[in-house]
């Protein structure tokens, strides 16, 4: 379901991507913004299939709770093609900003939701708890998005540099995670 | 293909929800109700695909006749995103509202249908029969669409709270499913 | 990959139902040759992927040329709803009856030369050869459409019907398969 | 998730086929360079995916970076679509034709990429870096797609050729994944 959920997003994403009118390189050029969003949403999908992929590995029984939850981070990625879509045609606008920020942060809750569903879930000796640690890296995702939102009304360039910085973060292997496979 | 199926009836879901003109409030606000229909249909397919899971998982041997049950499913679920879009743009009006009743009652009755065909081919002690005992819910769920179905040609609101009430006896896990994969 | 190829097929096909501009009887009324070019093409990718399923439990070993073989028969299956849409809008019109016999066709052949390139992968004493035996099911199929192709120029009415009872042959289970699935 | 990728990029391609107005083979024919267009890269996305599947059977533990590699090359075989529809709308335009040679050698530059981190996370004695050997295949297509690209600009049909001469050399089987296959 997941696989098929990203290729879902990555298919709608291409679709906006239309061949230009003209035959140069002008034609070519201004098609930039569009490029450039649909970049940033692969590697945004990506990230997120990526974890999601070494998560499941490592939780064992998946149970009703634990799958609901997943449906729940689904849905909110499955809205990431539309606030792009927005933002894309009224960049710098305070309104398009901050429910980019939104179709952002609400991913980033769903998954930290979906965490302590799978540690409630493993029961006491959680090997995903032990493992996480205190998560610094997923709370200051949502704390960094949530300034992105606020700063849309005020300053929308900041709120972008707010949502690239999270995603730089992200971009960077997770170690523990990287240990829990190794350690398999 | 069940994976496959769930993904295309959201991709064409998300498809409806095109980002608007305007760059305020006011143009967001008027998508409420594509977004509303979007929420629906989408925990709609979540609900079949989740108890599909745990079916399957149930279900040792699938031989010809389950096989083509399901595409018996997964068809009238492909429908789901035909009738919405129909209600959205004419909500309350008796038609729209009376089919989209139609495409929740199809899926339901080949849902019951597909538990006749897998009880029979596990023949006599079949474990779903045991498990699902009379199957209330499932029976209910079956009237109440015909209910609501009836209902839309006097009164669509009454209809569409039919439905909803179907819908979220849904969302309460199914004890039964759950006690069956701890029995494991 | 098959099941992929099998939901964008699905999906092209669902993406044709539009919600018609009225709400009444009439406007849906209106739509009935879409949605019985939606039901057959649904039947026939159903056809196609539930042999495909049991073919594929069947051979061990897939090497390259089954692959290859394999792909061959999906690009046929995708142009589909290409065929299936140009019929829908010129029903009963010499050409677009002719190639949607064409879209048929090739299907039905590329399925005949993968069973050759399987049964040649298995070598001598070809399970799948024993159990095909003369194959007269695949090579009057093939037959029968190429029979409805040429019907298109003098009577498109007589074309469908010869369409139509290859379809309705297919769907009758294979008893050849189910013996073979039993016997495992 | 390559399966899933492989299925949106024929997806959005036999989007572009669209039924023709008329019902002679006139209309039909003027479809023929958009459907040349999509036999080339169904062709293509094959090739790829038949290579991909043979390295995934081979490649024992899928690291982060090996994931990465991967998401890389999907990101460029993602924008096929893209380059082949504009192709087709501005046959034998210099700068189309040689944008279309840079989403062909995109890939290339991306599998061979995806091969150095195998070989790498695989360490001394990888078994991938003993078969590939020297890898004239892939080293030369990617010099080859980079003359197209320069010959774009000076003889546009030039330039088409040394495209169609690299996929004509990944039609032909890759004897040594074969034998790595047999050898299993």
């Amino acid at each position: 379901m997941t696989d098929g959920v990203a290729a879902v997003i990555i298919t709608i994403m291409v679709l906006e991507l239309k061949a230009p009118e003209g035959a140069d390189w002008e034609s070519l050029h201004e098609l930039w913004p569009v490029f450039f969003g649909y970049v940033l949403s692969f590697i945004y999908v990506a990230i997120y299939w990526n974890n999601h992929h070494h998560y499941f590995h490592l939780v064992g029984r998946v149970n009703g709770a634990v799958l609901w939850a997943n449906f729940h981070l689904l849905f909110w990625l499955s809205l990431i093609p539309f606030s792009t879509a927005w933002l894309g045609e009224h960049a710098f606008m305070p309104v398009p900003t901050a429910l980019y920020g939104v179709s952002l942060f609400m991913p980033a809750f769903a998954w930290l939701l979906m965490q302590r569903v799978i540690i409630h879930s493993q029961g006491e000796h959680s090997p995903l708890q032990a493992f996480l640690g205190r998560d610094f890296k997923g709370t200051i995702s949502a704390v960094l998005y949530a300034t992105g939102i606020a700063l849309s009304f005020v300053a929308p360039w900041a709120a972008l540099i707010c949502y690239a910085v999270v995603t730089s973060v992200w971009l960077i292997p997770d170690r523990r995670i990287e240990k829990m496979v190794a350690s398999d």
